[in-house]
């Protein structure tokens, strides 16, 4: 996949379900189409697999179990995943965090189904302690930033750590950055502190401008 | 609903995933419609919206997170699954147990948004507890038994009890049971032990006649 | 047990801890047998043991974890509690509730190995579920008035209710009530609604007057 | 603090627990003294405070919840195990595994308390992300050993890893490994090949000759 990518995490917002979740991953295949430009779309878990039947940008889980296929009623299970043509997850995102031990475990189960995985974390710590895992990114998210109005970027130092924190286990990891993140400046600067991409969420979902704020993300995306 | 109901849960079975859920939701129709029996399925969370829009009989959630929508990644959020059609969810499956407090909670949750909620408790006293919080169904399984090759109708004592504990708190609470029910005939003795319907899951979904075993269950439901 | 009684539990408040902690238990046993009255401590988890063994009125354990002796590193295990002269524990307490489950059996593993379980519940509802589970006593205390200083008996009706939910379910079970709860009028007002004593914290531990208070709570215990 | 160290896990086996784990504290403390080595033990939670005053070598906690004092009902507060002599606590026990999030901060907690934190983890990978924390120490213990009659020190090469991914996050965090250990030869196994002291529990708990195999225990660890 190229670099720098766009996550969109559409949470369980109601302006992202449903029909609405199909049209913002319409346009975010649209936009990613026309651009060139690389954007991964994170639909709630029960509409993830109607939307990937329906788009050609990948598609992520917010969430996977650590669970074998079977007795597991409730839980999403990586294979039905897999078979349902879902490219990565998402895991321990700040609204759902995970036991550190089921952490590492579930990156190994994501990347031996063929799912690609964004660990997310909360701080500089955290994100060095799970590029161990070898997850194939790490997204660095202050807790306190998540859906707020500050972004991220206002703390180029942070950016520039966590960036150095993950080159510095396995170069190969891809360092994201988010909270916040609600404007292609925002995007612009997370990649010139050495970010690969950004995740996030209200600054795509909940504004009325969908269409033209991705555009101007996906102009600066190419320029990378 | 009209009673006795069949409630088939797919669980994360490979053999009731994607097309082949569709399928066993399709087939499960076709019988009920067929014979007039009342059939609900619970198929796997990630397929669960796709098959409601497929299929006219009663579509259950396998659980359901006490979360409002907005800030939850990764949860089962029940406006969701409301505006999907759902009708119904499954709720402290012995596989996905809940702290009480969430339970009651949860419970009032699906009320409040339309959604009938199965209760399951492994105990005779555990029925009567969840009564308490007024669910739509109980339906007690004893976990030694699930997936097994024991029918719960091989303790009729115990079916018996449940059904009083249940209607002991209220009499419009529908008292289910479960676990190692495969024929018609243990569908009969439930009935006629006073349950009111039956959860099943491999009973169905891992046997190769699934057509004949449905249909024999369906007209042993009619009589009733 | 003579009833009504008194259920002081010292949380993990730094004024009722270690030597403060001792202090408050001797206080409490001095004036439980100056007045004849029945006041239970529940201290802090790390300091139990310690002041079981300088008192003579009983001495409860905040909790209890549902393990067996040996491979259970860092949890509280009933058969310790047991030969350290505990004679009961709280469950479900508010800043710890429990899988539904547990609670049932949590309750059982209390009751075989001698130790009498008072089960707190947020609700009536909870307060008649919880009953099933067949433990020495229930203690509603509505979340939001905990630690407060609004008292649970400014809802007369609702403790009226608890009373008659958890007899309904089982004549034996002691009904308590709690939260926000600083007076001897509370208690006083408490025990008239129905219930057989209280469960309070910061009502004691967090005043200065802790004996004055105390004896006046006393004084109307032993009125009844 | 010298190294090397021997931390014994009293875990809540019957062996080791209220007067019996009295006594074999004591034991540890007087071949401690007697031989110069350094023995931290590691009593039950309800043990701990008495155990702590009684003897004079470090006493360790099982366990540490990440709260504040007050609102804590039925968990392990730092600060009450700082004011009752403990001097640090284990983390992470594969018997307790945390969310790690949490485990990042009760690092901190334990820290900013003056407890020393001995981090569990199973696997080489997670000995290099909790190093991330900065503990005191982390403790390499494969879960499928503990408790067993296969040493850790079979796998010389897990253990020599472990030591090389620890130190590589920071040199100044201490190796240690465990599972299995149970004789001096065990003890100079793991040393030798770089660990700077072990773990153990049913090595020293639950043998008969205990003082025995302390003391060739103490007599390996002086040679260092």
């Amino acid at each position: 996949m190229d670099l720098p990518v766009l996550v969109i995490n559409f949470k369980t917002y109601t302006e992202a379900r449903g029909a609405k979740g199909l049209e913002l991953a319409k346009l975010s295949e649209s936009i990613a189409n026309e651009f060139g430009a690389n954007i991964i779309i994170v639909p709630q878990v029960v509409d993830m697999l109607g939307i990937a039947g329906e788009v050609d940008i990948p598609v992520f889980s917010q969430h996977l179990d650590h669970k074998s296929p079977g007795s597991a009623t409730g839980y999403i299970e990586v294979t039905a995943l897999h078979e349902g043509g879902i490219q990565g997850t998402l895991l321990n995102h700040s609204e759902r965090r995970l036991e550190i031990s089921i952490l590492e475990q579930s990156v190994q189960l994501a990347s031996s189904n063929g799912l690609k995985s964004i660990v997310c974390a909360g701080t500089i710590n955290l994100s060095r302690a799970v590029s161990s895992f070898n997850p194939w990114a790490v997204a660095m998210e202050p807790p306190e930033l998540i859906g707020g109005d500050v972004s991220v970027t206002t703390r180029p130092q942070a950016v520039k750590d966590t960036v150095s924190a993950v080159s510095s286990v396995d170069q190969s990891i891809i360092p994201l950055t988010g909270a916040g993140v609600k404007t292609a400046e925002h995007l612009g600067v997370a990649i010139d502190l050495g970010s690969k991409g950004v995740l996030l969420a209200s600054g795509i979902v909940k504004v009325k401008n969908q269409k033209e704020v991705l555009e101007e993300m996906a102009k600066i995306m190419i320029k990378y």
